[in-house]
């Protein structure tokens, strides 16, 4: 038993609690500035406002001001903030972590920075000072299938924890392992966090068969596009892989819970699918988002990111523009207003038996 | 263009002649012993009963007394029968059909054969006379996610083509492609043909999700168990990579369009999923059969072809019951009645790191 302070009282940091008290810890969840009205709905009824469930009864919360002393007591940290508040948390947890504090981030993907990317780990890893062993600081990753709602519900789920330290990350999966929640191990830091990030892209991709059946005056059943959708999926993971060895990583975490898992998951559930749709649908951008007012579209920010990065690994012979079809597409459609027009015959191109190759038996 | 006889007049030999006839081709679409109702409403209507759509113009209807006839004038024959009819067919093929004439068949997975299991594709083979050059017959198999019912109304769908000849597969995929359809070439006959058929196993677990959520009292919606069947998704495409390993296949295939592309649309598309949802909701495999009549559920007849083959495998030292926690629970569940309870602990369990191992850049 361990105590435990989640900074960061959003629905995904929220969520992590669950596991944490059941597991039989003392949890703090700490709010940051921007969680001041979630503070409060929690203060009054324990009942957080995104997720629509009770805190379990262990868990405590604090409103920003406590945040340095919370931290200062936790002998776990979690931080719960948004991948726009990883420089933000880092500041925070220097100033007030215990040296050597396992820290678990549920914030994963990719970020761009001096026209290369970055993994969020390691942006949070590069604010924090040394280990006591002088090693740089490891955080681990949350990633893989898991939308908040459902976990806060206890629905069992399945998850993947990533970074570059071998003991921590079996430490934190024993501290979060309970009846539901299962933590798997994965070193491939680079793999996981590009999954995590690109799977955000290619289900909105994948949802366009959703919008084109849709737009068509078809009815929801299982003779729809569901033919279409799934060549989609097999070449979203097909080019994850390529994008994953591109960045140096394990193409076949793309295979696992980080990839084929969560691109699942994230089809199944929410915002990233309903633009999607829109888009396939014909709505354009504009009416698109404008249809889903409030949502972070992280389909938008990573596609973004990744079209600021791709001149740098061309440059570096890293992969070609040709390897990736469908991401070109997704991006002439979500930041160009281009219309939908999946380019099935280019899929699984030049490379198209380069891991199988490498993988025969 | 070529001349092309379809033997067999089901969904999808059906489904079938519409991108032969849109790419051109000459098309005769031969009913079995078991087709006359087919053929008779195909006579009168032009409509196909099971999939709802017309015919295209060019593609001409025989009666089952036509088929030597149809077979022994054709350049290119498909074999449009259900996995039982395979023998059937062979001896059908080998009294009539040209030497060396290509064959496609739409027929595909596993079979039982002296406690050992063979592909498909080789059962035919086997029961087809050599080819002029020496070798033995290479028929090619389709696979990978196509619904029937979409393809005959033209949704695009990309699928995986494979055989034991290079220079065949490519001709045929020359011959299938049109606008809307994308034959893929998979040389690795062993990897597509085994997730041809695992896919229907793994796809009724995953359905255990939705029928658990409906027991519950759940609305479908973004929060329902999408984590729990993301998990199982994920396992699936593990345990098939193992299986494809074990069989001498490529396990990146599961990977792939005939892996994590035919699990979608088999999740998406059918009495599969109904029957894992119905199992999930806690009615028992009697009450789920009576529930589904007259559909044949080929999830049944995989899991007990992989249950009496399994020893074999053990013994041979090329597998252990306990890389397939989920398959186990699968058959446990679908044979033997046993109450779901999804084994999550023991997911990507002592071989976990395997194929990423293998696969490192």
């Amino acid at each position: 038993m361990a105590r435990v302070t989640v900074v960061g009282a959003g629905m995904m940091g929220t969520a992590l609690t669950f596991p944490l008290a059941d597991a039989g810890h003392e949890v703090w969840l700490v709010g940051t500035h921007l969680d001041d009205a979630i503070v409060d709905a929690l203060g009054r009824t324990r009942v957080h406002p995104g997720l629509g469930v009770a805190l379990p009864a262990g868990v405590e919360v604090q409103p920003f001001a406590a945040a340095g002393a919370a931290i200062r007591a936790a002998e776990v940290v979690g931080v719960g903030v948004s991948s726009a508040g990883v420089g933000w948390a880092g500041e925070v947890l220097a100033a007030h972590a215990r040296p050597d504090v396992p820290v678990v981030m549920i914030t994963k993907g990719l970020a761009l920075r001096d026209g290369d990317l970055e993994l969020l780990p390691d942006a949070l890893a590069r604010r924090l000072p040394p280990r006591s062993c002088g090693g740089p600081a490891a955080p681990v990753a949350v990633a893989g299938p898991c939308i908040a709602g459902e976990l806060a519900r206890r629905v069992p789920s399945a998850v993947v924890l990533t970074g570059r330290d071998g003991a921590i990350l079996e430490r934190l999966a024993g501290l979060l392992t309970t009846p539901y929640y299962h933590p798997f191990v994965d070193r491939d830091v680079v793999g996981v966090e590009a999954c995590a990030a690109l799977k955000n892209a290619y289900a909105m991709g994948i949802a366009f068969g959703a919008g084109l059946h849709e737009r068509a005056g078809g009815a929801p059943g299982s003779v729809a596009m569901h033919n279409y959708e799934a060549a989609v999926f097999a070449q979203s993971v097909h080019e994850m892989q390529m994008l994953v060895r591109a960045l140096g990583g394990v193409p076949a975490t793309a295979a696992g819970l980080a990839g084929v898992g969560d691109l699942t998951v994230t089809c199944n559930g929410g915002r990233t699918g309903r633009f999607g749709k829109l888009l396939g649908s014909g709505l354009g951008v504009a009416r698109a988002r404008a249809a889903l007012p409030g949502a972070t579209l992280e389909c938008l920010e990573i596609l973004a990111v990744l079209r600021g990065a791709l001149p740098c690994l061309e440059r570096a012979g890293r992969l070609a523009a040709a390897d990736l079809p469908l991401l070109g597409h997704l991006a002439a459609v979500a930041l160009d207003d281009a219309p939908v027009a999946v380019p099935f015959a280019r899929f699984f191109g030049r490379n198209g038996s380069r891991f199988k190759t490498e993988c025969a038996p």
